[in-house]
């Protein structure tokens, strides 16, 4: 729990914190330079086990205050035993709490205090793609859609605007809408 | 525990239910429109959690096993509470296991016995580009790596080849380098 001490505290953001740690980017850019990374060990058939604990950033080697472990698998319609979400499904809850997380800070940095966010997110995927049984199909998402209920001491206007900046800011929105380099490297021994 | 009555097993991935679903939706191909969906509650300041289970394929809606949920928080380096990994973390499992499985399902359908897959996936991103303190830089990773090790009953050329056919064929790797159109719809009352 985050202790008032100064007011500063909206919607359970630190705005003072906030500010602080634009102002100490703004003074020395390449703080903002961080690595994010998941580990990954397969278990069996189309199920893994990711793990995710180090970090850089801020100029320094970090990790978070415990170890997180999610499986990941296949239901059985797709050959798998169901022990976690497809890989896919994860990119659907990485999208929504990218945007609920800077809408929380938007809206905190713009005095709206907010009462409730929700959203549903629906990826569309035609599985022709990654089957290998149509080359017109792409492997990934043909459509996703987002749809949020946003409530708050703020008109209609200035929710939606809250929204559409964070939107505008979303680090998983950019790479899902632009294109991001990916290599792979693969050691055998 | 998958039981292996016809030997079909293979790395986990019964082959011949694999084989199955992919003469299925030869002879259906509309069975292979998928929904994938995730939904969001925002819980305090870049702390929300996602719940995960129903989704539409092959016909009909369906849902997991049992419901998933997962925390998403900033660590206090970025002014959260760390109550989950950050969103873009999310991607970078999200990533490893898809091409995790994929990997699998293509050994066993291949006849290679893999005795371990392991992989880091790192995400290069600059902070300036969510923060707004600088127009050229994007929102999202500028690059992202993998590392896998890969070892079976095959030799090194083939075990390599099995993860660039699962590449080539990955769901996430695809909406993470091409594009995928979002449609954000918002409700405040």
């Amino acid at each position: 729990m985050t202790t008032d001490v100064n007011g500063s505290v909206r919607n359970g953001v630190d705005t003072a914190a906030l500010f602080a740690t634009l102002d100490a980017v703004k003074a020395a850019p390449p703080a903002a330079a961080f690595q994010f990374r998941a580990e990954n060990q397969w278990v069996s058939g189309t199920h893994s086990r990711g793990t995710i604990n180090g970090f850089f950033g801020a100029g320094e080697e970090r990790a978070h205050e415990r170890t997180f472990q999610f499986d990941a698998d296949h239901p059985a319609v797709l050959v798998g035993q169901d022990n976690g979400p497809t890989p896919a499904e994860f990119v659907l809850h990485a999208l929504a709490a990218c945007l609920t997380a800077g809408l929380a800070n938007i809206a905190a940095a713009r005095g709206i205090r907010l009462t409730e966010v929700r959203s549903t997110v629906t990826g569309d995927i035609d599985l022709n793609g990654i089957l290998g049984l149509d080359p017109r199909v792409r492997n990934g998402y043909q459509r996703i859609a987002v749809r949020f209920t946003v409530k708050g001491d703020a008109p209609a206007a200035k929710l939606r605007e809250l929204v559409e900046q964070s939107r505008a800011r979303s680090a998983v929105y950019d790479v899902l809408t632009g294109q991001v380099p990916v290599d792979i490297e693969v050691t055998t021994d």
